[in-house]
Protein backbone atom coordinates (compact mmCIF):
# COMPACT_ATOMS: atom_id res chain seq x y z
CA UNK A 1 0.00 0.00 0.00
CA UNK A 2 2.39 2.66 1.05
CA UNK A 3 4.36 2.71 -2.42
CA UNK A 4 1.19 2.83 -4.40
CA UNK A 5 0.08 5.82 -1.76
CA UNK A 6 3.10 7.43 -2.31
CA UNK A 7 3.26 7.72 -6.00
CA UNK A 8 -0.17 9.18 -5.88
CA UNK A 9 0.91 11.95 -3.43
CA UNK A 10 2.85 13.71 -5.34
CA UNK A 11 2.28 17.25 -3.46
CA UNK A 12 3.44 18.08 0.02
CA UNK A 13 -0.25 19.07 0.69
CA UNK A 14 -1.85 15.68 -0.70
CA UNK A 15 0.51 13.43 1.10
CA UNK A 16 -0.60 15.65 4.15
CA UNK A 17 -4.20 14.82 3.93
CA UNK A 18 -2.97 11.27 3.35
CA UNK A 19 -1.32 11.02 6.79
CA UNK A 20 -3.90 13.66 8.23
CA UNK A 21 -6.49 10.94 7.55
CA UNK A 22 -4.44 8.69 9.72
CA UNK A 23 -1.83 6.41 7.38
CA UNK A 24 1.07 6.15 9.68
CA UNK A 25 4.09 5.51 7.19
CA UNK A 26 7.82 6.83 7.06
CA UNK A 27 8.06 10.10 4.83
CA UNK A 28 11.28 8.89 3.55
CA UNK A 29 11.43 8.65 -0.46
CA UNK A 30 8.20 11.14 0.03
CA UNK A 31 7.63 14.05 -2.50
CA UNK A 32 11.00 14.27 -3.29
CA UNK A 33 12.29 17.95 -3.89
CA UNK A 34 10.24 19.57 -1.01
CA UNK A 35 11.86 20.11 2.45
CA UNK A 36 11.05 17.60 5.38
CA UNK A 37 11.16 18.63 9.02
CA UNK A 38 11.55 17.63 12.46
CA UNK A 39 9.21 18.23 15.22
CA UNK A 40 9.60 19.39 18.99
CA UNK A 41 6.93 21.20 20.98
CA UNK A 42 7.09 22.15 24.08
CA UNK A 43 5.97 24.52 26.90
CA UNK A 44 6.86 28.48 26.36
CA UNK A 45 8.99 28.37 29.56
CA UNK A 46 11.16 25.52 27.91
CA UNK A 47 11.29 27.31 24.68
CA UNK A 48 14.79 29.74 25.20
CA UNK A 49 17.03 26.52 26.43
CA UNK A 50 15.71 24.67 23.11
CA UNK A 51 16.34 27.52 21.18
CA UNK A 52 19.66 28.01 22.34
CA UNK A 53 20.44 24.10 23.12
CA UNK A 54 19.98 24.38 18.77
CA UNK A 55 22.08 27.60 18.41
CA UNK A 56 24.60 25.76 20.42
CA UNK A 57 24.39 22.66 17.86
CA UNK A 58 23.46 24.03 14.68
CA UNK A 59 24.48 21.04 13.08
CA UNK A 60 22.70 18.32 14.68
CA UNK A 61 19.52 20.77 15.19
CA UNK A 62 19.48 23.67 12.24
CA UNK A 63 15.98 25.52 13.12
CA UNK A 64 14.08 26.05 10.10
CA UNK A 65 11.05 27.42 11.81
CA UNK A 66 9.63 28.55 15.61
CA UNK A 67 6.27 28.90 16.03
CA UNK A 68 4.40 31.09 18.46
CA UNK A 69 3.12 30.12 21.80
CA UNK A 70 -0.24 27.84 21.08
CA UNK A 71 0.33 28.37 16.92
CA UNK A 72 0.14 25.21 15.35
CA UNK A 73 0.63 26.72 11.85
CA UNK A 74 3.79 27.12 10.09
CA UNK A 75 4.64 29.64 7.25
CA UNK A 76 6.75 26.65 5.94
CA UNK A 77 3.40 25.11 5.14
CA UNK A 78 0.52 27.30 4.94
CA UNK A 79 -2.16 25.38 5.04
CA UNK A 80 -1.09 22.61 7.30
CA UNK A 81 -2.11 21.71 10.83
CA UNK A 82 0.79 20.87 12.86
CA UNK A 83 -1.10 18.86 15.45
CA UNK A 84 -2.25 15.94 12.55
CA UNK A 85 -0.33 16.37 9.04
CA UNK A 86 2.56 14.31 10.94
CA UNK A 87 2.09 10.63 10.07
CA UNK A 88 3.44 9.83 13.32
CA UNK A 89 4.03 11.39 16.72
CA UNK A 90 5.68 10.74 20.07
CA UNK A 91 3.68 12.29 23.16
CA UNK A 92 6.97 12.64 26.43
CA UNK A 93 6.18 13.25 29.81
CA UNK A 94 9.11 13.82 32.19
CA UNK A 95 11.43 12.50 29.83
CA UNK A 96 9.43 9.00 29.50
CA UNK A 97 7.88 8.19 26.00
CA UNK A 98 3.96 7.97 26.82
CA UNK A 99 2.40 7.70 23.27
CA UNK A 100 2.92 7.29 19.73
CA UNK A 101 0.05 8.55 18.19
CA UNK A 102 -1.41 9.59 14.40
CA UNK A 103 -2.77 12.92 15.98
CA UNK A 104 -1.79 15.38 18.75
CA UNK A 105 -5.40 17.50 18.84
CA UNK A 106 -6.44 16.01 22.12
CA UNK A 107 -3.21 16.91 24.55
CA UNK A 108 -2.49 20.02 23.03
CA UNK A 109 -1.76 22.95 24.82
CA UNK A 110 -1.85 26.66 24.31
CA UNK A 111 1.58 27.21 26.17
CA UNK A 112 3.34 24.90 23.13
CA UNK A 113 5.97 26.51 21.00
CA UNK A 114 7.19 23.86 17.96
CA UNK A 115 10.52 23.97 16.46
CA UNK A 116 10.59 22.51 13.01
CA UNK A 117 14.09 21.40 12.28
CA UNK A 118 16.52 20.46 9.35
CA UNK A 119 16.19 17.14 8.37
CA UNK A 120 18.89 15.21 6.27
CA UNK A 121 16.02 13.35 3.82
CA UNK A 122 16.31 16.98 2.37
CA UNK A 123 19.88 16.33 1.22
CA UNK A 124 19.38 12.69 -0.21
CA UNK A 125 17.35 14.19 -3.47
CA UNK A 126 20.50 16.05 -4.27
CA UNK A 127 22.90 12.92 -3.48
CA UNK A 128 20.71 10.70 -5.36
CA UNK A 129 21.12 13.26 -8.23
CA UNK A 130 24.52 13.13 -7.72
CA UNK A 131 24.66 9.67 -8.51
CA UNK A 132 24.87 8.33 -4.73
CA UNK A 133 22.89 5.27 -3.67
CA UNK A 134 20.54 5.47 -0.96
CA UNK A 135 20.62 1.99 0.41
CA UNK A 136 18.08 2.54 3.03
CA UNK A 137 15.33 3.75 0.22
CA UNK A 138 16.57 1.10 -1.99
CA UNK A 139 15.49 -1.59 0.76
CA UNK A 140 12.15 -0.06 1.70
CA UNK A 141 13.73 1.27 4.95
CA UNK A 142 13.85 3.85 7.53
CA UNK A 143 17.00 5.45 7.80
CA UNK A 144 19.65 3.44 10.67
CA UNK A 145 20.06 6.38 13.66
CA UNK A 146 22.45 5.88 16.09
CA UNK A 147 22.68 7.45 19.52
CA UNK A 148 27.07 8.47 20.06
CA UNK A 149 29.08 8.93 23.01
CA UNK A 150 29.73 12.50 21.96
CA UNK A 151 27.43 15.33 24.00
CA UNK A 152 26.13 18.29 22.37
CA UNK A 153 26.89 21.49 24.27
CA UNK A 154 24.36 22.07 27.04
CA UNK A 155 21.75 24.75 26.80
CA UNK A 156 20.57 25.67 30.82
CA UNK A 157 17.94 22.77 31.42
CA UNK A 158 18.42 21.13 27.64
CA UNK A 159 21.39 18.29 27.95
CA UNK A 160 22.21 15.20 25.75
CA UNK A 161 24.14 13.13 23.20
CA UNK A 162 24.66 14.14 19.56
CA UNK A 163 22.50 11.34 17.85
CA UNK A 164 23.60 10.86 14.05
CA UNK A 165 22.12 9.20 10.36
CA UNK A 166 24.01 6.57 8.89
CA UNK A 167 24.51 5.69 5.08
CA UNK A 168 25.93 2.81 3.67
CA UNK A 169 28.33 5.34 0.03
CA UNK A 170 30.46 3.72 -2.00
CA UNK A 171 34.06 4.48 -1.21
CA UNK A 172 34.37 6.35 -4.69
CA UNK A 173 31.10 8.36 -4.01
CA UNK A 174 31.91 10.02 -0.26
CA UNK A 175 33.70 12.87 -1.07
CA UNK A 176 31.10 13.78 -3.58
CA UNK A 177 27.94 12.85 -0.66
CA UNK A 178 30.22 15.43 1.59
CA UNK A 179 30.75 18.47 -0.78
CA UNK A 180 27.04 18.10 -2.07
CA UNK A 181 25.68 17.89 2.07
CA UNK A 182 28.16 20.48 3.35
CA UNK A 183 26.37 23.15 0.70
CA UNK A 184 22.86 21.96 2.49
CA UNK A 185 24.61 23.78 6.22
CA UNK A 186 20.98 24.19 6.85
CA UNK A 187 20.06 20.66 6.97
CA UNK A 188 23.04 19.23 8.73
CA UNK A 189 25.34 20.20 6.44
CA UNK A 190 28.18 17.97 5.88
CA UNK A 191 29.23 14.59 7.48
CA UNK A 192 30.38 14.61 11.27
CA UNK A 193 32.13 11.32 10.35
CA UNK A 194 33.30 9.33 7.97
CA UNK A 195 33.97 5.42 8.35
CA UNK A 196 34.67 4.12 11.89
CA UNK A 197 31.52 3.32 13.85
CA UNK A 198 33.85 2.95 16.94
CA UNK A 199 34.95 6.80 16.98
CA UNK A 200 31.79 7.61 17.77
CA UNK A 201 30.75 5.09 20.30
CA UNK A 202 28.56 3.08 18.35
CA UNK A 203 29.47 -0.37 18.60
CA UNK A 204 26.68 -2.73 16.00
CA UNK A 205 25.78 -0.79 12.89
CA UNK A 206 23.15 -3.49 12.78
CA UNK A 207 21.49 -2.37 15.46
CA UNK A 208 20.72 1.26 15.29
CA UNK A 209 18.56 3.06 18.26
CA UNK A 210 16.21 4.68 16.01
CA UNK A 211 14.90 3.94 12.32
CA UNK A 212 16.28 0.42 10.82
CA UNK A 213 19.06 -1.29 9.71
CA UNK A 214 20.32 -0.93 6.60
CA UNK A 215 22.38 -3.49 4.52
CA UNK A 216 25.97 -2.50 3.07
CA UNK A 217 26.83 -3.42 -0.14
CA UNK A 218 30.92 -4.30 -0.76
CA UNK A 219 33.17 -1.54 -1.23
CA UNK A 220 30.42 0.47 1.14
CA UNK A 221 31.77 2.91 3.87
CA UNK A 222 29.71 4.05 6.35
CA UNK A 223 28.65 8.15 7.06
CA UNK A 224 27.52 10.05 9.48
CA UNK A 225 25.31 12.93 9.54
CA UNK A 226 24.12 15.02 13.01
CA UNK A 227 20.40 13.97 13.00
CA UNK A 228 17.50 16.28 14.22
CA UNK A 229 16.09 13.28 16.43
CA UNK A 230 19.47 14.55 18.62
CA UNK A 231 16.93 16.62 20.67
CA UNK A 232 14.44 13.94 21.38
CA UNK A 233 17.47 12.36 22.95
CA UNK A 234 17.95 15.40 24.55
CA UNK A 235 14.38 15.30 25.79
CA UNK A 236 14.63 11.82 27.38
CA UNK A 237 17.96 13.07 29.31
CA UNK A 238 16.75 16.39 30.31
CA UNK A 239 13.03 15.54 31.09
CA UNK A 240 10.84 18.52 30.40
CA UNK A 241 7.25 17.60 32.01
CA UNK A 242 5.62 17.36 28.52
CA UNK A 243 6.35 17.28 25.17
CA UNK A 244 5.20 16.47 21.62
CA UNK A 245 7.68 15.50 18.25
CA UNK A 246 7.61 13.94 15.26
CA UNK A 247 8.26 9.95 15.06
CA UNK A 248 11.94 9.04 14.14
CA UNK A 249 11.65 8.93 10.16
CA UNK A 250 7.86 10.25 10.08
CA UNK A 251 8.45 13.53 9.34
CA UNK A 252 6.84 16.78 8.15
CA UNK A 253 6.93 17.46 4.56
CA UNK A 254 6.88 20.82 3.89
CA UNK A 255 5.85 23.27 1.12
CA UNK A 256 9.59 24.35 0.84
CA UNK A 257 11.77 23.53 -1.80
CA UNK A 258 15.14 21.55 -1.25
CA UNK A 259 16.52 23.67 -3.40
CA UNK A 260 16.21 26.71 -1.04
CA UNK A 261 18.52 24.61 1.56
CA UNK A 262 21.04 24.46 -0.98
CA UNK A 263 23.44 27.69 -0.69
CA UNK A 264 25.61 27.46 -3.68
CA UNK B 1 49.03 56.28 14.71
CA UNK B 2 46.06 53.20 14.10
CA UNK B 3 48.09 52.28 10.91
CA UNK B 4 51.48 51.43 13.53
CA UNK B 5 49.29 50.20 16.42
CA UNK B 6 47.88 47.75 14.07
CA UNK B 7 50.66 46.06 12.24
CA UNK B 8 52.23 45.34 15.49
CA UNK B 9 49.30 44.30 16.99
CA UNK B 10 49.46 41.01 14.78
CA UNK B 11 47.42 38.63 17.25
CA UNK B 12 43.96 38.79 18.33
CA UNK B 13 44.86 38.80 22.23
CA UNK B 14 47.80 41.80 21.56
CA UNK B 15 44.55 43.67 19.53
CA UNK B 16 42.21 43.18 22.57
CA UNK B 17 44.95 44.39 24.66
CA UNK B 18 45.40 47.43 22.80
CA UNK B 19 41.55 47.83 22.75
CA UNK B 20 41.63 47.21 26.70
CA UNK B 21 44.26 50.02 27.56
CA UNK B 22 41.90 52.41 25.81
CA UNK B 23 42.65 52.91 21.92
CA UNK B 24 39.24 53.02 20.12
CA UNK B 25 39.59 52.68 16.55
CA UNK B 26 37.42 50.66 13.79
CA UNK B 27 38.87 46.87 13.62
CA UNK B 28 38.47 46.72 9.83
CA UNK B 29 41.83 45.53 8.66
CA UNK B 30 42.95 44.06 11.97
CA UNK B 31 44.59 40.46 12.35
CA UNK B 32 43.84 39.34 8.96
CA UNK B 33 42.22 36.02 9.17
CA UNK B 34 40.71 36.03 12.72
CA UNK B 35 36.93 36.20 12.84
CA UNK B 36 35.54 39.70 14.09
CA UNK B 37 31.60 39.71 15.88
CA UNK B 38 29.55 42.06 16.66
CA UNK B 39 28.58 42.29 20.35
CA UNK B 40 24.97 42.64 21.78
CA UNK B 41 24.25 42.61 25.83
CA UNK B 42 20.25 42.91 27.03
CA UNK B 43 18.58 41.78 30.53
CA UNK B 44 18.06 37.59 30.35
CA UNK B 45 14.28 38.05 29.85
CA UNK B 46 14.84 39.96 26.61
CA UNK B 47 16.96 37.17 25.94
CA UNK B 48 14.86 35.02 23.86
CA UNK B 49 13.08 37.11 21.99
CA UNK B 50 16.49 38.48 20.74
CA UNK B 51 17.81 34.68 19.77
CA UNK B 52 13.91 33.95 18.14
CA UNK B 53 15.09 37.16 16.01
CA UNK B 54 18.41 36.31 15.31
CA UNK B 55 16.96 33.06 14.20
CA UNK B 56 14.03 34.59 11.94
CA UNK B 57 16.64 37.10 10.47
CA UNK B 58 19.82 34.25 10.13
CA UNK B 59 21.48 36.57 6.78
CA UNK B 60 21.79 39.82 9.13
CA UNK B 61 21.97 38.50 12.19
CA UNK B 62 24.12 35.01 12.08
CA UNK B 63 24.50 33.83 15.81
CA UNK B 64 28.34 32.27 16.94
CA UNK B 65 27.63 32.56 20.44
CA UNK B 66 25.22 33.41 23.15
CA UNK B 67 26.72 34.05 26.83
CA UNK B 68 25.11 32.49 30.16
CA UNK B 69 23.11 35.36 32.29
CA UNK B 70 26.28 37.79 33.31
CA UNK B 71 29.24 35.86 31.76
CA UNK B 72 31.46 38.25 30.24
CA UNK B 73 33.89 35.28 28.53
CA UNK B 74 33.62 33.74 25.67
CA UNK B 75 34.53 30.32 24.09
CA UNK B 76 35.55 32.52 20.91
CA UNK B 77 38.50 34.23 22.82
CA UNK B 78 38.65 32.59 26.29
CA UNK B 79 41.18 35.44 27.71
CA UNK B 80 39.23 37.94 26.84
CA UNK B 81 36.83 39.97 28.65
CA UNK B 82 33.73 41.53 26.70
CA UNK B 83 33.17 44.20 28.91
CA UNK B 84 36.44 45.69 28.36
CA UNK B 85 38.18 44.26 24.92
CA UNK B 86 36.33 46.16 22.51
CA UNK B 87 37.40 49.63 21.16
CA UNK B 88 34.05 51.18 21.27
CA UNK B 89 30.44 50.59 22.84
CA UNK B 90 27.15 51.88 22.77
CA UNK B 91 25.09 52.20 25.81
CA UNK B 92 21.34 52.18 25.11
CA UNK B 93 18.32 52.93 27.48
CA UNK B 94 14.76 52.51 26.52
CA UNK B 95 16.26 52.28 22.54
CA UNK B 96 18.12 55.82 22.88
CA UNK B 97 21.82 56.09 22.66
CA UNK B 98 23.42 57.26 26.25
CA UNK B 99 26.94 56.68 25.91
CA UNK B 100 29.91 55.58 23.82
CA UNK B 101 32.14 54.57 26.10
CA UNK B 102 35.75 52.63 25.48
CA UNK B 103 34.92 50.04 28.69
CA UNK B 104 31.17 49.19 30.09
CA UNK B 105 32.40 47.45 33.73
CA UNK B 106 30.54 50.04 35.50
CA UNK B 107 27.18 49.88 33.52
CA UNK B 108 27.58 45.61 33.73
CA UNK B 109 24.59 43.89 34.74
CA UNK B 110 24.59 40.18 36.02
CA UNK B 111 21.63 39.66 34.43
CA UNK B 112 22.82 40.31 30.94
CA UNK B 113 23.07 37.99 28.27
CA UNK B 114 25.57 38.68 25.63
CA UNK B 115 24.96 37.60 21.58
CA UNK B 116 27.86 37.38 19.87
CA UNK B 117 26.96 38.05 16.22
CA UNK B 118 29.28 37.17 12.34
CA UNK B 119 30.46 40.23 11.06
CA UNK B 120 31.20 40.98 7.34
CA UNK B 121 34.88 41.51 8.00
CA UNK B 122 35.41 38.12 8.03
CA UNK B 123 34.74 37.46 3.75
CA UNK B 124 36.47 40.41 3.54
CA UNK B 125 39.54 38.46 3.60
CA UNK B 126 38.36 35.58 1.51
CA UNK B 127 36.93 38.33 -0.78
CA UNK B 128 40.56 40.00 -0.75
CA UNK B 129 42.45 36.79 -1.40
CA UNK B 130 40.55 36.52 -4.67
CA UNK B 131 41.01 40.17 -5.80
CA UNK B 132 38.03 41.84 -4.62
CA UNK B 133 39.55 45.18 -3.75
CA UNK B 134 38.08 46.65 -0.72
CA UNK B 135 37.42 49.75 -1.34
CA UNK B 136 36.80 51.46 2.14
CA UNK B 137 40.50 49.73 3.70
CA UNK B 138 42.19 51.12 0.74
CA UNK B 139 40.91 54.47 1.65
CA UNK B 140 40.91 54.07 5.40
CA UNK B 141 37.60 54.11 6.24
CA UNK B 142 34.73 52.01 8.25
CA UNK B 143 32.92 50.46 5.95
CA UNK B 144 29.36 51.86 4.71
CA UNK B 145 26.08 51.05 6.16
CA UNK B 146 22.50 51.66 5.29
CA UNK B 147 19.46 51.25 7.22
CA UNK B 148 17.14 49.77 4.64
CA UNK B 149 13.09 50.02 3.85
CA UNK B 150 12.62 46.21 4.44
CA UNK B 151 11.30 45.19 7.62
CA UNK B 152 13.07 41.93 9.86
CA UNK B 153 10.62 39.62 10.57
CA UNK B 154 9.57 40.28 14.14
CA UNK B 155 10.14 37.87 17.04
CA UNK B 156 8.16 39.22 20.47
CA UNK B 157 9.15 42.44 21.06
CA UNK B 158 11.78 42.40 18.50
CA UNK B 159 11.32 44.50 15.32
CA UNK B 160 13.08 46.65 13.04
CA UNK B 161 14.67 47.09 9.49
CA UNK B 162 17.56 45.21 8.01
CA UNK B 163 20.74 46.78 8.14
CA UNK B 164 22.99 46.32 4.98
CA UNK B 165 26.96 46.81 4.16
CA UNK B 166 27.70 48.09 0.68
CA UNK B 167 30.67 47.86 -0.93
CA UNK B 168 31.91 48.84 -4.20
CA UNK B 169 32.88 46.15 -6.29
CA UNK B 170 34.37 45.93 -10.09
CA UNK B 171 31.44 44.47 -11.89
CA UNK B 172 33.76 41.91 -13.69
CA UNK B 173 34.30 40.57 -9.68
CA UNK B 174 30.80 40.33 -8.60
CA UNK B 175 30.22 36.93 -9.42
CA UNK B 176 33.22 36.08 -7.36
CA UNK B 177 32.42 38.08 -4.48
CA UNK B 178 28.94 36.42 -4.51
CA UNK B 179 30.05 32.86 -4.59
CA UNK B 180 32.53 33.23 -1.93
CA UNK B 181 30.93 35.35 0.51
CA UNK B 182 27.79 32.54 -0.09
CA UNK B 183 30.06 30.17 0.97
CA UNK B 184 30.08 31.80 4.42
CA UNK B 185 26.71 31.57 6.16
CA UNK B 186 27.68 31.96 9.43
CA UNK B 187 29.25 35.94 8.56
CA UNK B 188 25.89 37.12 6.40
CA UNK B 189 26.52 34.66 3.49
CA UNK B 190 25.80 35.85 0.11
CA UNK B 191 24.73 39.41 -0.84
CA UNK B 192 20.90 40.41 -0.41
CA UNK B 193 21.12 42.53 -3.10
CA UNK B 194 23.31 43.90 -6.28
CA UNK B 195 23.02 47.17 -8.39
CA UNK B 196 20.52 49.40 -7.22
CA UNK B 197 20.19 51.25 -4.14
CA UNK B 198 16.87 52.52 -4.25
CA UNK B 199 15.85 48.68 -4.23
CA UNK B 200 16.60 49.09 -0.41
CA UNK B 201 14.80 52.11 0.00
CA UNK B 202 18.32 53.90 0.01
CA UNK B 203 18.48 57.20 -1.30
CA UNK B 204 21.95 58.19 -1.09
CA UNK B 205 25.21 56.21 -1.34
CA UNK B 206 27.23 58.73 -0.23
CA UNK B 207 25.55 59.31 3.15
CA UNK B 208 24.89 56.10 5.30
CA UNK B 209 23.52 55.87 8.39
CA UNK B 210 26.26 54.18 10.21
CA UNK B 211 30.30 53.91 9.36
CA UNK B 212 32.13 56.00 6.67
CA UNK B 213 31.19 57.08 2.67
CA UNK B 214 33.57 55.23 0.60
CA UNK B 215 34.12 56.61 -2.80
CA UNK B 216 33.92 54.60 -6.06
CA UNK B 217 35.68 53.63 -9.05
CA UNK B 218 34.55 53.59 -12.64
CA UNK B 219 33.01 50.31 -13.73
CA UNK B 220 32.09 49.67 -9.67
CA UNK B 221 28.75 48.21 -8.49
CA UNK B 222 27.13 48.86 -5.32
CA UNK B 223 26.76 45.05 -3.17
CA UNK B 224 24.87 44.88 -0.43
CA UNK B 225 24.90 42.23 2.52
CA UNK B 226 23.02 41.79 5.78
CA UNK B 227 24.61 43.38 8.13
CA UNK B 228 25.48 42.96 12.17
CA UNK B 229 24.42 46.19 12.49
CA UNK B 230 20.41 45.10 12.19
CA UNK B 231 20.20 44.25 16.29
CA UNK B 232 21.11 47.79 17.10
CA UNK B 233 18.45 49.12 14.84
CA UNK B 234 16.48 47.00 16.26
CA UNK B 235 17.18 48.01 19.97
CA UNK B 236 16.22 51.60 18.32
CA UNK B 237 13.03 50.55 17.40
CA UNK B 238 11.92 48.18 19.86
CA UNK B 239 13.19 50.08 23.06
CA UNK B 240 14.61 47.85 26.13
CA UNK B 241 15.17 49.13 29.10
CA UNK B 242 19.00 48.74 28.58
CA UNK B 243 21.07 47.30 26.40
CA UNK B 244 25.01 47.35 25.01
CA UNK B 245 26.75 47.28 21.85
CA UNK B 246 29.59 47.78 19.96
CA UNK B 247 29.69 50.55 18.14
CA UNK B 248 29.50 50.09 14.10
CA UNK B 249 32.65 49.09 12.89
CA UNK B 250 34.29 48.82 16.65
CA UNK B 251 34.20 44.80 16.72
CA UNK B 252 35.34 42.14 19.07
CA UNK B 253 38.30 40.57 17.96
CA UNK B 254 37.89 36.54 18.07
CA UNK B 255 40.45 33.81 18.77
CA UNK B 256 38.63 32.28 16.06
CA UNK B 257 39.81 31.64 12.33
CA UNK B 258 37.71 33.28 9.31
CA UNK B 259 38.23 29.93 7.54
CA UNK B 260 36.40 27.93 10.34
CA UNK B 261 33.84 30.03 9.01
CA UNK B 262 33.96 28.79 5.13
CA UNK B 263 32.07 25.81 4.66
CA UNK B 264 33.97 24.37 1.59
Amino acid sequence: MTEAVRTTAQTPAQARAVFRAGAGTPTDGWCTGYTQANLISLPADWAYDVLLFCQRNPKACPVLEVTDPGSWTTALAPDADLRTDLPRYRVWRNGELADEPTDVRDVWRDDLVTFLIGCSFTFEGALADAGVPMRHIDQGRNVAMFRTDRPCRPAGRMHGPLVVSMRQIPAGLVDTATRISALMPAVHGGPVHVGDPAELGIKDLSRPDFGDPVESQAGDVPVFWACGVTPQAALMASRPPFAITHAPGYMLITDARDVNYRIV
